[in-house]
């Protein structure tokens, strides 16, 4: 499992300073967010309510969309710590039918409780890249189909599969530009993952 | 099943003259493919060796890139030919299971031979756009899973499920720039959408 905990996690060697001013953005920005969206947060705005030089702003996150996909990753890194050290049935300790279902629905619910700071992160330019979807969920579906007895299957190009089954609703909801996330929309997608996967895996 | 039908023919109006320069001009390209590869073919090139004008090669696909995507629009009118009224099991008459193992294995098979082009149509640029994958496929797939007993399903959902399943592994080795079609690949990935669909589908 050390393959995304090293993808994911910060640089070790940050500087002190250098990683308060980063907690601090982050907290700032999340506060701005909360209070008015996305739309409106600049990384002048953000310079300036955080009481710091936009030149850090500018060096820490590069641009407005860095900003975004900096607080997605650092939501990325809380949610993994849930999967791998979290309580069951999403953390360690339950049957992996019962993971695979829980980290679905976990996931599903991740992205579109993210979806208007991923837009963001996009910058409203560059189409989500194919193939850079979600490594985090290929391995951990991967590990998880280890676990059960399916004689027969490539486990490999099954995770591939299962992956894209996973993340595709997202993505096409995640394309339908305007769209707001509704209450029913994360449950629906869950409800369905959970019927693929238990037809998938029932003995 | 209209709706591909429409999205993906050819205009009606077009004139006479227009469509033989049409058919030229691909089949031309197709020559030049075969021959020299994706890499080498240009938009001069084309229009010096179909006998053509330039203008004619510009009016008709906007730059090098659309000559590709107008290669694969032309083989994905004939692929769906074969899935509307070709033999079964791929066309109709065949069960609905038997279809559906037979049109992932098809596509995968469409898909792959065709991945030069279809990399060549994205100019090299441009991520394959999120959300634009395979309408047919899901229009297909939802017809399909509709004559199965699959109680407690919610069709429309588990149809972009797989068919997300179904491109996934695809776009994966799309992205994966420099990879040439190795002969396993597609078969691999027809094995394993085989496998996914009859756990999925049977009763």
């Amino acid at each position: 499992m050390n393959e995304f905990v090293v993808t994911w996690g910060a640089p070790r060697a940050e500087r002190a300073d250098a990683a308060r001013n980063r907690r601090h953005l982050l907290a700032t920005a999340r506060q701005m967010l909360a209070e008015q969206g996305p739309n409106t947060l600049t990384m002048d705005g953000l310079a300036e309510r955080a009481g710091l030089g936009k030149g850090t702003v500018f060096r820490r996150f590069g641009t407005r969309a860095g900003i975004f996909a900096a607080l997605l990753d650092d939501d990325e890194q809380a949610f993994q710590q849930q999967v791998l050290s979290g309580s069951p049935p999403l953390g360690p300790g339950a049957p992996p039918l019962e993971r695979l279902i829980a980290y679905g629905r976990a996931r599903t619910g991740f992205l579109i409780a993210h979806g208007d700071i991923a837009r963001a992160a996009l910058d409203g330019h560059q189409p989500i890249p194919a193939g850079s979807q979600s490594p985090i969920s290929q391995v951990h579906i991967r590990m998880l189909l280890g676990q059960l007895d399916l004689s027969g299957a490539d486990l490999d190009m099954l995770a591939t599969q299962l992956t894209a089954a996973l993340d595709g609703p997202f993505l096409l909801y995640l394309a339908a530009s305007g769209t707001t996330a509704t209450p029913g929309t994360a449950e629906r997608i869950a409800d369905s993952w959970q019927y693929l996967i238990q037809r998938v895996c029932r003995a």
